[in-house]
């Protein structure tokens, strides 16, 4: 058995200790008799795991009373439909700050079901920052404000959160959900495909305050609809049990090996320190995002080189650095490097980068 | 380590060897060094598993060229509006008969979207047979005629399809996909929640002949409009891509172990047989289906005292014979003997049912 360091910017690494023990569990979940693939959603061992999988997101995340976790499925990019059709409801305004692609994407299918306004956007420079934002331009009647808080391909992050007033913040989370403490109540709505720092691909958490639930538009199907998988605890239908499973093993993971957001935020600073820093003294590599917006889970970096990014890229592959290629938009390398990477994949990923510069430089 | 005999409608039994082969390879697939639960999606080693599980699916069900096979999330449910939004779209009228409660649920979604009718219903003797149906009384100019093939609640079958000329045959499978020969050509579009017969939940496939796809209802949600799954070889976003990954083994396991669905077909009919004939020389136990509508798949039946079933299902239970327990809805038993069931365990069960009656008796 051999395991590769993945840098893939989702799906993700998951703890190896979480894919040892579904191995474990795979044909006979403690005692039960069958896989977590197998079981009725509807009996009570199943019942156990989608309910511990929503205690221990709420103890991890320290999410109120108020909200609503949901266990969905559809991908992250369901919810550009979801959050219009279900939020869009009042003034049926919304405010979009473009930082990427994802928010771009979810800006135009929002432009589908309502009105929306692009308070600002960072498009101008590749998306290498986060703009800055002045809530006198926000809009004051606005259904919701939005946000994509970690933009993945682009490795920023907001580190301070647009002020809002009475009008709910919504924001992704794909790529930082359980990354670092995040105060929930600050938000109307979250959610997060859940293949990078929580499960495999299948997932989508939403978490939502209640008072935005059940005023869906008339045209939403009735899968679209918050309030359904709301009445139903996520099992109006048949969810993805194992995916959720596994989701459960990783949070606990967190809470109990980790040792809760508060550790995992130093781990993955620490993570990150140590690759910034490398960049930033480096002369072949530098990063590309500006310092005070950088993401602590993705990391795109370049040389001066498309001929030494190329080589990189296979050479780094080779020696066992899976998924270091940047997205096509960027070009470049992009590591992404999620609560499951160990601090030791980092540091030989940068003795790797300073061999390689060394070699190359 | 332990098994049971696993009697659910959903998600229901695999294969045990997939199950192994899937513990085997968890946290190295075939030498990449990674779990399929981690790799990217867009990686030429993923691309191998969902190719594969399209061309198994393609020549296990015999799916001429120009239907297209997409595997997505959001469970059969979600068909339910996508059908409409993709197909109500020149006439906006549809054809429903309602043989269950899915049926009806997908009935009601539609009627949501254009015209829909209910051209028959069993509802009168809950849903114990299949209505003949006349093809004069059919909308001549409907978008599509929808039934539901298999009623997984109430154990029923169409053994004949309806004569619906140029109007496209919608039907849901869910609960009798790969159970046996199925002329795909006869259909417009076909589709199953995959956790019966091919895969843990959170996978959908649809099959949907390709002149139907491309004229989506303007309101549709992007992730519903089938042309974008289409478009994107289901990778449109991030897929479920360990489920399609288990679904690619089963599809093996139908098509390599068992011999493609004709041998399937063969088996199943011995196990539904078996359980039948038990059923029908019983005094205390009965089947509640007219002979001639029943299902391969599942099997309910009763005895005719509550506290009896209550009983037996009691005893089974604790036999390792679990969740025979009826739907809520018929009350009393169902054995759902799907794909992976094997036939010794129709045998036990008929066994323990003998036992259990005389008894009981
Ligand atoms: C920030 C962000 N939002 C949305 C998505 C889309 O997620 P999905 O593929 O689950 O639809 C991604 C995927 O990478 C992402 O990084
Ligand atoms: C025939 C049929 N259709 C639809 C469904 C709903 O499937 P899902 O839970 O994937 O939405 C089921 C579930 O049992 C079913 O048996
Ligand atoms: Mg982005
Ligand atoms: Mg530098
Ligand atoms: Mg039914
Ligand atoms: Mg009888």
């Amino acid at each position: 058995m051999k395991r590769v360091y993945n840098f893939s910017a989702g799906p993700s690494m998951l703890p190896e200790e979480v894919l040892r023990k579904a191995a474990d569990e795979i044909l006979d979940y403690k005692g039960c008799g069958q896989s977590v693939m197998e079981m009725s959603h509807r009996s009570s061992v199943f019942q156990g795991i989608i309910d511990r999988a929503e205690s221990l997101l709420r103890e991890v995340m320290g999410i109120p009373d108020n909200y609503k976790v949901l266990f969905l499925q559809g991908g992250a990019s369901s919810q550009f439909a979801m959050i219009p059709l279900n939020l869009m409801v009042n003034s049926h305004k919304a405010d979009y700050v473009l930082t990427g692609q994802w928010a771009t994407k979810s800006w135009k299918e929002a432009s589908r079901y309502g009105e929306t306004r692009v308070i600002a956007s960072s498009k101008d420079k590749t998306f290498t920052y986060i703009p800055k934002l002045d809530p006198k331009t926000f809009t004051p009647d606005a259904d919701y404000f939005y946000i994509c808080m970690n933009n993945t391909i682009y490795g920023t992050l907001y580190h301070t959160l647009p002020e809002t007033g009475k009008v709910p913040l919504v924001a992704d989370i794909s790529s930082c959900i359980c990354s670092e403490p995040l105060d929930v109540s600050k938000f109307g709505l979250l959610f997060a495909g859940a293949q990078k720092n929580l499960a495999p691909a299948g997932l989508t958490i939403v978490i939502v305050r209640e008072d935005l639930v059940g005023h869906a538009q008339e045209i939403t199907p009735t899968m679209f609809n918050y309030k359904t998988h709301v009445d139903g605890g996520s099992m109006f239908n048949t969810p993805p049990c194992w995916t959720i499973y596994i989701c459960m093993m990783v949070l606990d993971w967190i809470q109990n090996t980790v040792g809760g957001l508060g550790e995992m935020q130093k781990r993955n600073q620490k993570k990150a320190k140590l690759l910034y820093d490398y960049l930033d003294n480096s002369k072949l590599f530098r990063g590309t995002v500006v310092p005070e917006d950088r993401s602590l889970m993705n990391v795109p970096f370049v040389t001066d080189s498309d001929e030494l990014n190329a080589k990189f890229v296979k050479e780094s592959t080779e020696a066992g650095f899976v998924n270091l290629k940047g997205h096509r938009t960027v070009g470049g390398m992009r590591a992404s490097i999620y609560n499951a990477m160990p601090y030791e994949g980092v540091e030989k990923l940068v003795d790797f980068m300073d061999k390689f510069e060394k070699a190359n430089g």
